[in-house]
């Protein structure tokens, strides 16, 4: 069985090339989209108090559901035109977190570490 | 060896706890975060021409790389919330998305399916 | 006394002009860049409550202040690049918007209009 | 005859009065609705080399027009509810600006100020 995130990318590259769409996913447009899709997904919570479960209904689980796929189509496929291996990049990014958030220092405490 | 998606939501999780952040990681929250993250990203590209690598330099390569990975954490964080499987909501919206732009159809055009 | 949407129009014309920016200005760059000034704004308030006054110390509300003026500045060279009036067109809308969500029928209700 | 961002202040107070709409209408909502509204603009632009006019169609200018007017309606109202003079923030900002992007030293050059 394959790598969940090699999978994805995969499969986006095999369908982008299928639909000669290769030549509309320059970094810049694939980020302009991303920033489309992940707007998708925040229509969904603007005037929820939470987004809790509680607060939504099926329709909008399969919305948000479907909004999250969207967003990490595009995350996968701006990764790949750019050679970055997302699951590298975040075991990367959790490093340099864990530095800048101390658990004793930030614990229950959700100012931006620049605030410190 | 884990899974990538399943290793980074269950990383994640564990940082949350850690720092006792689960009180502010509602799904609104996590959307907003996610959509400052992405315009970190777009903002990377806003004033080149297309983003490709010969535009880059080492120190955007390195700044683009970390803002890919602060999105999909936020990403991963939220589908974990809302109890989505982001690999099995991939799969599914990507047969919702072969339907909606047949290869035959949509060859090297870009506009949205909404337009044919 | 000049309108203030024309007052801000004109001097963000003269102050583009001045740095031989126009180049840059293209709408697609500006719609980038009023996407990261609008994500600067949601940063904020992403861990804040509701975002209400009694939440905010002199330093957020002066960084509020700001980023709401540049969001606006790019709103408005924006629009002054794609020849759109902008208090018109909000005229406009607010008809369409009248139409939309009849009082009698949305009072005190949040959901959008496709909703009902 | 008003200015035009007070009128448009104005007119949108009466519009969410009228609907009893001032509960939602929390700073972080509509700063949340504001980067809504700005995605549905940049997506019209995302697969376009450049938003130039000659790009665009009827449909496509109406709908970039409407666009425009959400984003303006949305700012204002979270100024408005945030105590914030949006004429007067945008002159106190040029004034920072000016001060950060000397004519003599950025002319023709688009890279952020703290990259001198």
């Amino acid at each position: 069985m394959n790598d969940s995130l090699q999978d994805i990318r995969a499969r986006l590259a095999a369908f982008a090339q299928e639909r000669d769409w290769d030549q509309f996913h320059t970094p810049k447009n694939l980020a302009m989209a991303l920033s489309v899709e992940v707007a998708e997904l925040v229509e969904h919570y603007q005037w929820l108090p939470t987004g809790a479960d509680m607060e939504l209904d099926d329709a909008k689980r399969a919305g948000i559901r479907h909004e999250l796929a969207d967003v990490l189509m595009y995350l996968v496929r701006l990764a790949d035109k750019s050679g970055v291996d997302l699951h590298a990049a975040v075991l990367e990014k959790m490093v340099l977190n864990a530095e800048k958030y101390p658990v004793e220092q930030v614990r229950g405490d959700a100012r931006k570490y620049s605030d410190y």
